[in-house]
């Protein structure tokens, strides 16, 4: 046998990069329950549970609404090979990552797809939007809610007036924000929406939170042709995760307990409530980076609370400044990808991990580190912004 | 907020289904440790440690050897949409639920499927496979190893061969024998492979352990048409799952951090000896059975140890068992699928729940049930010849 490495063992982390953020300790108390079968009555009693508090979080009324077995790109992928047939129109907005692969995706289901693209680092503008849908007449509008590549928050609410006005079903990435800022499926008049667990719910990965209308699931039933995917094929799956409790594979029991456990400790703390804290430790971040002379990139308006991509300084190496926080201080933050690979460090204050603690631990380390790196800054006036914003 | 229901306060199980099984509480144990990021140094120390555990697992030297973060049906999936491309040939070997599975799977990635069947509860017979290979010319040749709805073994180097002989690869469903009795990929000569956590390894659901051969490899990298689903999709999940270690998605940390600890469980008992376990429980049990006229569905010599299916006496009421066994004893036992719906009680003896005390518990439960429910029997006769078994 090889020697025992993590996780007994393993270094302690803070999670300040794009996910996983730290699990809440009563989320990994859950987690460690021993095992009721999934088609237990007691275990379908803990999963209808699960599917009315995350109705409650994603404030929709969709009977169907269920943790997908796999993670966020698998919620993403279930959503487009139930409701896209080959041949399909889909418009996809890209200003990231996210949205790229939304892209990737739907054309492996053998959609049409027209990309309709903002700079990354900023939102999508629904000017540009409305005049792709009215060339390509899609008939599914998908858009990233809030692109973990970049930081840009993007307003569903328009977009959502843009996919009714052509008829089309409006599709949903909230994997960043469920939790961490207003996710309102059915204001937005979203008809699929797919999240995941490790961002803003304080949860491990895993698991992959959808929902789904009422019209959308017409919209499945009445394909031509087969869902090209058994295991997200929505058919099957509603049979298990609704009234008729059919198998269709064995659920992930122990993520369910986990997911279970970060919801009911999300509803108790209140959505609004976690939004602002979500809100304050940004605001308090943002004002230590800007006093140590570090920029965002994204516009002020245009910013996701969780998620903040901040330029590296010119002069300054990347990898050396992950790696000292990593090794020196146990903070994890994250890369840049695609176009902001080495310029771009993303600083994730997601749920469990989006706390004062965190925030004045983050600047003090780049207080030390950033003038070894060459960033001349004044000492102690990160610290001394950031906590006149918590006053 | 609703009022707290399982896992905290739920029922104690003794989980003697067709999976999951009970989980080793060392697993449960691991799974709650505290997160890594899935691209910290000490995470990808872990995740190159439970391949390689893997790799000892599947008796196999593949270098394309993990997890897919899905359950077992996620791993059939991804076999299969990697392996076959439009209009290949593929030969599925059924002999119940599963295989049926593979075929729909198969046909979805727009294989043309050519079954080759054996009745329920036995089986497969290699003249029968190498006759349909003989008309079909297959690509893939697709076979159960331990086939869960029935409780049937099919032994696999006669299949192998078959394969061989006519050039196509070899795809093989282990998800419930990995464990519980022999597995040896590269003796087998198999290309694609794919097994399950919740069974014979007393871990809890949510991950496929797949195994791919160099072959195997090649074949997906020379394809004319792109993988048809980015989640499975083997020419980038081996980016992340190499020595690369790009992102493709965020692994399921803690889902990993269960299967490491169960895989060392495992080869620290090692496999002949778990085998072994395996074998001997199931002997107790059906001894058992037999002291109380119930008879196995499958022949002696094909039955799995780990699954065993057997017949409800005439006039003997399904749900009033299984019903008065969960609730009077804690005892999951599962229910018949397919057509042995109501006429057949699946017992399984996997992982952690294959041992002495869950025998004897159930063959107790049985004896005071059973007599209600209309079946004569004599009184302690199952208990002796369970523990004559057990010397």
């Amino acid at each position: 046998m090889a020697e025992q490495k993590a996780p007994s063992g393993a270094p302690d982390r803070t999670l300040l990069g794009p996910g996983p953020s730290n699990v809440d300790p009563r989320v990994l108390d859950a987690i460690s329950a021993p095992l009721l079968g999934h088609l237990d009555p007691a275990f379908l009693d803990l999963a209808d549970e699960t599917q009315d508090l995350l109705r409650q979080a994603f404030l929709t009324k969709n009977p169907v609404t269920f943790p997908v077995s796999g993670t966020g790109s698998a919620g993403m992928e279930s959503c487009f090979v139930n409701l896209v047939e080959p041949g399909d129109s889909v418009l996809v907005c890209v200003n990231g990552v996210f949205g790229t692969r939304m892209a990737d995706v739907a054309a492996r289901c053998g959609a049409r797809v027209t990309k309709v693209e903002a700079p990354w680092g900023r939102a999508m503008d629904p000017a540009d939007v409305a005049a792709a849908a009215k060339k390509c007449a899609p008939k599914v509008v998908a858009v990233v809610h809030a692109e973990t590549s970049t930081g840009a928050l993007t307003p569903i609410a328009p977009i959502g007036s843009i996919a009714q006005a052509c008829d089309a079903l409006l599709l949903v990435d909230t994997v960043t924000s469920l939790g961490g800022l207003p996710v309102e499926l059915d204001r937005w008049g979203a008809d699929a929406c797919y999240s995941g667990t490790q961002k803003c719910l304080s949860c491990p990965p895993g698991l992959a939170p959808v929902s789904f209308s009422p019209r959308a699931i017409e919209k499945v039933h009445a394909r031509k042709t087969k869902v090209p995917s058994w295991y997200f094929d929505l058919t099957l799956l509603t049979r298990y995760w609704g009234k008729e409790r059919v198998y269709h594979h064995t659920a992930p029991i122990s993520m369910i307990y986990a997911l279970n456990a970060a919801l009911r400790l999300l509803l108790e703390e209140g959505l609004e409530k976690c939004w602002e804290r979500h809100l304050l430790n940004h605001r308090a971040l943002v004002a230590g980076l800007e006093a140590m002379d570090l920029a965002l990139v994204v516009p002020e308006e245009e910013r996701l609370p969780q998620l903040n991509a901040v330029a590296i300084p010119a002069g300054v190496d990347d990898q050396t400044v992950r790696g000292r926080l990593l090794e020196e201080f146990g903070i994890e933050i994250g890369a840049g990808l695609g176009v902001f690979q080495r310029k771009v460090w993303r600083v994730g204050l997601m749920g469990y991990s989006s706390a004062r603690r965190n925030v004045m631990a983050l600047l003090e380390a780049l207080q030390i580190i950033l003038p070894d790196a060459g960033h001349r800054l004044s000492p102690g006036a990160a610290l001394r912004a950031a906590e006149e914003i918590y006053g």
